[in-house]
């Protein structure tokens, strides 16, 4: 499919209503400074994490390089009722204007949990539940909801992203609530893409990216032998930046030919 | 691997403390009535469901017919925090002998969700989350504090069983919960496998059952398409008898030859 709307010479994701979570830092950063350029003038980017101040940063980079851009913070927790009310509400609030060629929900935001323990040591229901509240429910509630203000209407292509792992598809030792979430979210998203043909559904495994969450899972797995490996992918310098693997995104949405519902691995080509 | 203990005609299981979770009715009921005279005297079989005149009446049942058995009923709903805890205090309280030769834990406990509602209705975060409390974390907690409450120890087999399905793998429309649900539990129980290869563990898909589950797939499945074809399954005979697929699990742990972390279905030969 042709990229909708005026393509300049970078290619253009059109006049867009565009939502990515996580957006503070790392992958959700890279991406929202890429997506940004490719979004016609006119185009909202609503930018949800945590981090108020990072997001507000964020924002004024976006609106200087791309002054046609209306580049929105919502400050939010989406492990909590409050905060996931909060992205709905602002959801609610965009403009449902008939110029409108493209909605982008990119579902980024996620945590590693508890890397240091093992399956056995998750005895604790409320710890497993604030894991899937944040990692899975949030992901499904904010997609429903923003599929529902942005129902199916002619000329608006609907796209939803999953930011999935390779922990989808493999076990790892100690990743029992990322394997366990990612495996969650995949499924999920492959249920949507049977149910609505007209959503365009894509599960993107950004690959292995040198970020904080990286720092982590090479100084907290518990596991002793992946804890190395992961140390080994950054001393040998097989870690992404960040930016590598949100361009393929871009990629792949600007092409649109993935088939709905697919997991996307970065390394595919 | 040869059945420990003073196997009998039938083939024992040994002296076991045995977990089974949604055991009133379907297939955990039927399972319960396989796995007891598997038993060898002195094992304690734990009874776990919501319905507690139901378990109470299989206990009689059981108790009557293999008078060696101790059958003990915990009547609790597995989807909140006191029920779990009930639970797990009745797993504490069990006897940590040293002539106990088998540990068998059975999450068989599950729900459909709300299977009228398709992805893009599912906008209640409360909703979600009690799916995945009952579903996934209940699962999750029971069966490490399990492990930890009877730990590796020589002489002591431990198996683990999660009663999964082929929407584990498998998307179908309107089924979003039930079919994320058990993609997380499959692979939750592939960590698990990884990490203790002392414990085997089994993801067994029990293929389509005559149960009061079926009933309510073939009715108020949301789409059209599905729930038909689960109305066809029932009026051609092709749903299975309950104790026809426990029996195959029974036989399954027996010879207890499978993969440790394997999705085996019924069908599998």
């Amino acid at each position: 499919m042709a990229a909708p709307g005026g393509a300049g010479a970078l290619g253009s994701l059109g006049r867009a209503a565009c939502v990515l979570t996580g957006a503070s830092r790392g992958f959700g950063r890279s991406l929202a400074l890429l997506l940004a350029p490719r979004l016609a003038a006119g185009s909202v980017l609503v930018l949800v994490a945590r981090a108020q101040g990072a997001l507000e940063e964020l924002a004024a980079e976006l609106r200087g390089s791309c002054p046609g851009l209306r580049a929105e913070c919502v400050p939010a927790d989406l492990g909590t009722a409050a905060g996931l009310q909060r992205v709905l509400g602002a959801v609610r609030d965009l403009p449902g204007e008939a110029g409108l060629e493209r909605l982008l929900l990119v579902n980024n935001a996620g945590s590693l949990g508890d890397i240091s323990k093992f399956f056995v040591d998750f005895t604790s229901p409320d710890e497993v539940n604030s894991y899937f509240a944040f990692n899975v429910t949030s992901a499904l509630c904010l997609t429903s909801s923003i599929l529902k203000a942005f129902g199916k209407r002619p000329g608006l292509h609907r796209t939803v992203v999953n930011i999935s792992s390779l922990c989808a598809l493999k076990p790892f030792k100690s990743w029992t609530l990322y394997c366990t979430g990612k495996a969650s979210r995949d499924m999920m998203f492959q249920v949507l893409a049977l149910e609505e043909p007209d959503v365009r559904v894509l599960n993107y495994a950004p690959g292995p990216l040198d970020t904080d969450m990286q720092e982590v899972a090479r100084t907290r797995t518990g596991d002793a032998e992946l804890r190395q490996f992961f140390l080994d992918h950054k001393e040998s310098g097989q870690l992404l930046d960040c930016s590598v693997s949100a361009q393929k995104l871009v990629t792949l949405l600007l092409d649109d030919t993935f088939s709905s519902g697919a997991h996307i691995d970065f390394y595919e080509s």
